[in-house]
């Protein structure tokens, strides 16, 4: 074995600099490593040692070498033993912006509270109740098999597709956008990889640097980073029970380049469906001040009470409104298939970047979901769908009702997944979640979804049956109880 | 019919001012809509008296009215009649940072080639000699109908996948890498959407503005947007028969955080494959200059002399190397499937993006390629396909041969999609490819893929046959006679 010797630091970190000292002291070692005077294999001192050495204390030391490690730059976490592992790639990671985009963000306790429940949810043992996401359990494997079968039958190549997308899967959207009012050709339509990728789309090519998105408060779309990451003011306007309060928003807010996003139909998190009237006075508002309208209509298809809603799209006269659809809360969100519903300038410039970004969604899933939409097994599918969760709803506001009914207030939603329940008194939300872990019930707190500190939970209905959530809600009122 | 009164107009242009006039007037319309001066319907003055009110020629006026057609600002080209259509979305158009970069770029002539090519090439009765496609007649219609009956009959969700993609895939992707002389773990393995994507999510993940990218030259990574537009410097290194010539690379030039951009198997777009000995100096030169690598192994299963090139990340002991593979040039792109093999840092960043990016890649596209790896499918088809590619380059060997000999070089690939062909005397490749075009001939010009203005065709015998082939290049030889 080759022998090395101990290494010699003359460099102290400075103490008063604007740089936090851990901060340094990676960027020292990084600094070593890509001179080529530590190689591979390198023996760093223990962290006692490096401790005395630096004079600074030990959680210093152990925040550097764990930051070292995550980068993969050193190797053999705490205690001695520490040595360089690699010179090369990992050395990109510390100066890459994206790590100080996530280092920086004002967001990073949602960050932590969504990187935890990402975690958990893969975490087969853990209840799910605030999941927006089907049962996998109502997958329909026999409508899947034949579906796909008929496919295989049918492809005759699979090469790249036009940048809008497969033409046969716009005429079939664009049939399918009839039942929600919207009347548009293929022209009008942008396949896109699911729906999150649309709103990337729009960021980049619409939006700017300190352009306002305006939101219901609560929003789906606080949860997302990618508009505040790309550096746009996240806005939250209140909503009552006929959805959010356009006149709360003065017109002396709106200003240039700000535009509205908003879920009217069966809202995330809130389960809320925006009245026609309350449809209507937005869109008067809107024109009237040049808010341009994000429209997602993710839970649009999924109202149980044979009301369909009016979509915002259906209104429009001019193009005020981008329209957003998906198979993700409705068949299947690994198709990762979603649709962009604007006037042509828009869906042509927002396909061009698309192509250069990842050359158009698969076109498989493209196929599949035409084949779904064109035999009617989509439309099939989704009326057994809106009864079993219509069912899971009424379950949801029963189980409430019994354990709940002291301890809190929450809405009946007309259909999607969710149900906005709001404590009574002010339970520390993180506490909860933590206690709740324990007994493998996970947890969607309203903060995350929040433009400010809340006591509300986003229970979901869509990803459990109803004995599990019964059992999840009942363990939690006790849970509840304990902590009070 | 609602009356309109003529519109009046007080401004005029700055004509000695920092902005192209043109410029100034799409501005000055965008904010009067903007303002709500002019509604939808506003008709503006003919073309002739804007001109005259403006002090300006013609084509000025043309151009600010063409640019705001495009944008669906407004309606009716040309002459009397053009009024305002849009006053909401459209408005961010001209606004959009994507705008200005794709007018400012210095690529832009490429651009313009690359655009037209790219919509020729939905013309069915062109005939494409150099497109880096597999000829859609060759999509095996009974393997794909037998694997997604295979896929349907075992599929029981299509949920969101870990980070890293579905874990099955990446354990069949790692065994099928050995034979590559890879060794990976499905941890080292990230599933992307195409190749493309894995670019894209080095660029925003490990380099930084300004970091240089080398590359052979010519190379495919020159034809893309995607790193300049993030602002890296692209530079070409020449290189030989035997691969990219690494010693014009002096260490002076390797600046902290460049990377080298490689194919080595089966250039695009030269067909060259880098020889053993240099592959080993390469990586040699590399370590040795703390030069990281991302290696683009999209050809590396097509040689068809029986030889298996050694990959670059089969020799990697450091993680110095970030190998990038794909089905879309041997299956099917439409899969949009592409896998990135890295040390595990490096991995779960690039994966923590993508999932804020498309939340992963297909499902459906996943479970589709791990049937057929671990069916055995693939290979099977693969030796099929390069039998036939290798009938298809010997033909379009002897064809060259036949029309081309006193006209230009070119090489012998061993394998994958490309023949690089040079002209002996400075045709003009633009006036090449557009007496071609008259002639339904589509050609890739070397321009796209070159540092600098070349003289060169880039040839893919993988698209047509070989009457398709034998028939264009022999019009092609008499389009060039009649140009001398």
């Amino acid at each position: 074995m080759q022998k090395i010797s101990p290494i010699q630091i003359e460099w102290r970190p400075e103490k008063n600099g604007h740089t936090p000292v851990y901060k340094q002291i990676v960027q020292f070692v990084c600094d070593k490593v890509a001179a080529g005077e530590w190689t591979v294999g390198t023996k760093l001192p223990s962290q006692r040692a490096l401790a005395e050495l630096f004079e600074v204390n030990r959680i210093t030391i152990t925040t550097a070498i764990d930051e070292l490690t995550s980068y993969g730059i050193v190797s053999g976490r705490h205690g001695a033993g520490t040595q360089i592992s690699s010179n090369t790639w990992s050395l990109f990671l510390p100066k890459s912006n994206w790590n100080e985009y996530l280092k920086s963000g004002s967001f990073q306790e949602n960050n932590v509270m969504i990187q935890a429940i990402n975690r958990l949810e893969f975490e087969p043992s853990v209840i799910r109740i605030g999941t927006g996401e089907i049962d996998p359990r109502l997958f329909s494997q026999s409508m899947w098999s034949k579906t796909l079968q008929k496919v295989g039958s049918k492809l005759t190549s699979l090469g790249y597709l036009e940048n809008l997308g497969l033409l046969e899967l716009r005429q079939a959207i664009a049939k399918h956008l009839e039942d929600s009012g919207i009347r548009a050709d293929p022209e009008n339509i942008l396949i896109t990889s699911g729906s999150l990728q649309a709103l990337q789309l729009i960021a980049v090519c619409l939006l700017q640097k300190g352009s306002t998105v305006f939101t219901e408060a609560p929003s789906y779309l606080k949860s997302l980073q990618m508009f505040q990451s790309a550096g746009m003011n996240l806005k939250g306007i209140p909503m009552d029970e006929n959805g959010i309060e356009y006149w709360k928003l003065s017109s002396g807010e709106t200003v240039d380049s700000s535009v509205l996003y908003t879920i009217p139909t069966n809202q995330n998190p809130t389960g809320t469906t925006m009245s026609e009237n309350r449809r209507q006075e937005l869109m008067k508002y809107c024109i009237d001040n040049q808010l341009p309208i994000i429209e997602d209509g993710a839970y649009q298809e999924l109202s149980y009470n044979g009301v369909i809603s009016k979509t915002l799209k259906s209104m429009d006269e001019n193009g005020m409104v981008i329209y957003l659809g998906t198979a993700s809360k409705t068949l299947a969100p690994g198709l990762r298939i979603g649709w962009v519903v604007a006037s042509k300038p828009i869906v042509e410039r927002l396909g061009d970047v698309k192509m250069q970004m990842d050359y158009g969604a698969s076109s498989l899933s493209q196929w599949a979901l035409t084949e779904f939409l064109n035999s009617g097994a989509y439309d099939e599918y989704l009326s057994d769908l809106k009864i079993e969760l219509k069912n899971r709803r009424d379950n949801a506001l029963k189980s409430l009702g019994k354990y709940f009914k002291n301890l809190a207030s929450w809405n009946k939603p007309d259909g999607g997944f969710y149900i906005w329940l709001t404590f009574k008194n002010n339970i520390k939300i993180e506490q909860l979640f933590e206690a709740a872990i324990k007994e493998k019930i996970l947890l969607n707190p309203g903060d995350i979804y929040d433009f400010k500190e809340d006591h509300s939970l986003r229970l979901s209905f869509a990803y459990v049956n109803s004995d599990e959530f019964n059992r999840a809600i009942r363990e939690l009122s006790e849970i509840i109880k304990e902590l009070n």
